[in-house]
């Protein structure tokens, strides 16, 4: 059972011209199937409250701060804060996850699989069923 | 022979919640083995300035504005802007590129291949032979 964490991608640059975060398979838990990004979301705003049955994803904030609350089997409720886009939280199958955004974050999300309906449970009681 | 080429992701949300872009097979021109972001760079400045020999990229602007200009065989230097999160940039295998940032823009590039030292070539002059 693989359980969520934070990780450190690998950055290249300066203050002086930026910086450069890389994922690719040496950088990641899984080969990456679809990417999404999430903008313009209002301060404070939840978004996410589901579970994803199979789908394995990773978490980064490119701009701004996210809080990342997870919850899954063997794994008590806790909230992640993300604010620096080097900064990665892989959230394993059968996780519970609510995302609180801060004012103008950018959430960026590298999944193992493409979009499945069928992959969502979107009430928290089910909860207790995910990962058996 | 592909010319690069802007075109738009699905996104779903609304103002009062935020906008989520999708990527994934559907909706690229290939298969991501790699994405990079680039963050904090100062206002003005350009990156890029090589040629990959034979990697595809698209790029997104998910905040701010990037100008990007390409050039490549059988296709005039042009420079275009991206200011939307679910505007995104095709540039094909052998194109020169240079990506001039506005200020707090946050760069997304989804990639074909993984890092290749092997790939760049960093001299423009040599642009005349890329793609041949």
């Amino acid at each position: 059972m693989t359980l969520p964490y934070l990780f450190s991608l690998p950055t290249h640059g300066a203050a002086a011209e930026g910086w450069l975060t890389v994922a690719e398979a040496t950088t990641l838990p899984f080969a990456v199937r679809r990417a999404y990004w999430i903008t313009d979301v209002p301060a404070g705003q939840v978004r996410g409250r589901h579970t994803h049955r199979t789908l394995e994803q990773v978490f980064m904030a490119l701009s701004g701060t996210l809080r990342i609350t997870v919850e899954c089997p063997g794994f008590a409720r806790h909230t992640f804060e993300l604010s620096q886009a080097s900064q990665a939280l892989y959230v394993p199958a059968g996780s519970w996850r609510e995302v609180q955004f801060g004012a103008g974050a950018v959430l960026l999300c590298l999944a193992s699989q493409e979009y499945d309906e069928a992959d969502y449970e979107r009430e928290p009681a089910s909860n207790a069923r995910a990962g058996q």
